[in-house]
């Protein structure tokens, strides 16, 4: 059997923890695996003194994350600090400077700074690991570098975020409100405290930009993603949506299309019989779309200590192996340059929401400034009858170019009838 | 770049051409993944002069595909030809012999010959990729042998046969019988003329022997796996699972308990919660739970052409890179040996169907006899009544051992008052 190979760990949170105990607790299991053993040697965190439950005597302590990625008697640097500048980012860069493997699970780092890091890999000849930066314990990362390697994919979309996803579903399986919920999820640690980076969609478009990335072999400009976030899903569209035969649910998706790539978060109502529809709590989902391989779905859990540790591990015993992927599929060299299609130029169906009085001729004003943009409506629902108060109105309409919804709509809330803006959810056929 | 990794291809029906197709057609995708070319040097099938739609001017022809695996001039043999021994065997045990690596989407052969292959190939240093051998174009061997390496797997569990998938799906759907709709598979090409291999259990039980031998880093002993198939099952069973909240699937279950290892392949009741439950129509699908990730489920196509090719090309990038995987995850002098639990002593919860006369005493009868063997009912329905005939009930069971079950079935079925022998189908909470 080789030598060991030696991992130093940066950040002991949930996840690092998690980590050194797999790699402490089945030693003898990964080096039969590896053909050789996989040992911690140095670890980094804020306070030393904490009890993490692992056993750190072995290791050399570093007070500074960065120092020891760049001078720790490592092959190998473990980043499980999260953040996409600071401290993280140097370790990540002084660990690749330095000859070291990189695995890392931070998904907002490489949505960010990808490029450059897998370059600076690329030069030192080191691997990055990163299949703990999207989804968790699901492994889409390896299924689409290598599993799909076969295929050109064409498109990628899934739940990506776990507190986004629990929100929605006990929305749906209570009939509360957002509020209501969020409160509920942050009491259950499911949402955090400071929540807006998981329901106003940021950390989906991360974790998207990175499958994108992936799944294409190309460059992702992280800007050009488009988000929305959960806030303004109500208690009424999902009833809805149910209604309809939907579940609404905040996906992220990226997908080839005859206008270049489109990369978009947002919610979208999802029919009943498609598999993400059953896809509930904090569970991540991811749909994969191959020429050759046709549409398959991996599902799991997307956070947490033991899926994300999982996760991480399996690119430490990978890399121990041997393995060196690059890590957005093919060198930096032969990404590809794509440009994202603006959202205003996306094409599919979608449900609309509108709050209007109960008067003769409401019905057509709305029919009317949807056909001057040549948007077809394929169902209308106006249940509720009340000629002093207004009404909700619920059409859902045919395949139309985002941007000519938008300008009806745009007219449509315009009407002194119709009492607030309209609300429009996308739908995707999945 | 290096050298071109050269390639013979065992058999050219679906799988095989469309694999052909694959490496011809992505050729420069594929070197730029491998960092060399994959070329197809020599291919070998029974008719020479069939049009298969790919170009084989470029490759030695051999009309006895076990002398191209020993004496092509290749670096790697594809077996697509199937079946458990034969000229199948003959070219996976020539190719590794020769060391040449060798890719397979045979699973009988690796169910019953596959620690005899992976010695074989060890002695000589070659690889075995199987992923196209397990469920088609779902990518679960990499995912179990690398993408959970950081797991002790406790329990895979799937829907592996797309025709008896389909059979147990167009069932619900549309209320019609076994024999009607095998009739219409077989017309629509789901199912073979002789269906026997597929609606059986065989087939799911050679994946189910793969997938465990892998999960588990076990020896597997075929004529272990306990195997039943969908002929028993009934338009009336699949409505009453419906109205109790369940579907009936063919499953495969490996699991370790605490009498040892589960190796069992029949119709189950899933719960309409349970992700499984809504994988329909030809699709397969595997849940894989491990200590770290938790509950995990992979979901495609489990056969055709471009599925399995997608599988096999995979298999071939990786070896092309580099990778050199044991067959059954660790090398074969590492291999546990398990024994399978006997169904005898399987424990789980059932549902049962008894056709009984509609007189006073025969639930009190039937009641006794479960009572008597410390089975204990959890629901019975009794709806149609009618004094002349016979008529259904339904039990449900709670968690109890199978001999004990059994026992107390044939007690009942020996009732005078029973008119057909009872049905039992195996609940599983997925």
């Amino acid at each position: 059997m080789s030598a060991p190979v030696r991992v130093a760990v940066a950040g002991l949170g949930t996840v690092g923890a998690a980590t050194v105990a797999i790699l402490q607790e089945r030693r003898a299991h990964i080096a039969e695996r590896c053909g050789r053993p996989v040992d911690v040697v140095a670890v980094s965190a804020r306070d030393r003194g904490r009890d993490r439950g692992i056993d750190l005597s072995g290791c050399a302590w570093f007070d500074d994350a960065a120092a020891m990625a760049a001078g720790a008697d490592a092959d190998m640097v473990l980043e499980l600090i999260g953040g996409e500048d600071g401290v993280a980012r140097a370790v990540c860069e002084r660990a690749a400077a330095a000859g070291r493997h990189v695995v890392t699970a931070n998904k907002a780092l490489l949505a960010h700074h990808g490029r450059a890091l897998a370059a600076a890999a690329e030069a030192s000849g080191v691997a990055i690991g990163c299949e703990a930066a999207v989804a968790g314990g699901v492994p889409v990362v390896k299924v689409l570098r290598e599993g799909l390697a076969g295929n050109r994919v064409t498109r990628v979309s899934g739940i990506l975020n776990g507190t986004c996803n629990y929100i929605l579903s006990a929305m749906r399986e209570s009939g509360r409100g957002f509020g209501e919920v969020l409160a509920e999820a942050q009491g259950l640690g499911y949402a955090e405290a400071d929540p807006g980076f998981d329901i106003d969609g940021t950390d989906s478009a991360h974790k998207l930009a990175v499958l994108a990335a992936i799944a294409f072999g190309c460059d992702v400009d992280f800007p050009q993603v488009h988000v929305e976030g959960i806030r303004q899903v109500t208690a009424e569209d999902i009833g809805y949506a149910e209604e309809l035969g939907y579940r609404i649910k905040l996906l992220g998706v990226a997908g080839e299309t005859e206008e270049g790539v489109e990369l978009r978060v947002h919610p979208c109502m999802v029919p009943e019989e498609a598999p993400l529809a059953h896809v509930d709590g904090v569970l991540n989902a991811v749909v994969v779309e191959g020429d050759a391989v046709g549409v398959g779905m991996l599902e799991g859990r997307g956070a947490g200590g033991g899926p994300t540790a999982s996760a991480v591990v399996a690119d430490v015993v990978d890399i121990a192996r041997g393995a060196r992927m690059p890590l957005f599929t093919v060198p930096v060299s032969g990404l590809r340059s794509v440009r994202a299609v603006p959202i205003d130029r996306h094409v599919g169906p979608c449900y609309v929401r509108l709050t209007v009085a109960d008067r003769p001729g409401v019905i057509a004003d709305i029919s009317a400034a949807l056909r001057d943009e040549s948007v077809s409506v394929e169902s209308l629902i106006q249940r509720a009858r009340s000629p002093e108060d207004a009404v909700p109105v619920v059409l859902t309409l045919h395949e139309a170019r985002e941007d000519a919804v938008q300008r009806a709509l745009a007219r449509i809330g315009r009407s002194e009838m119709v009492a607030k803006p309209p609300c429009m959810i996308r739908m995707e056929s999945l």
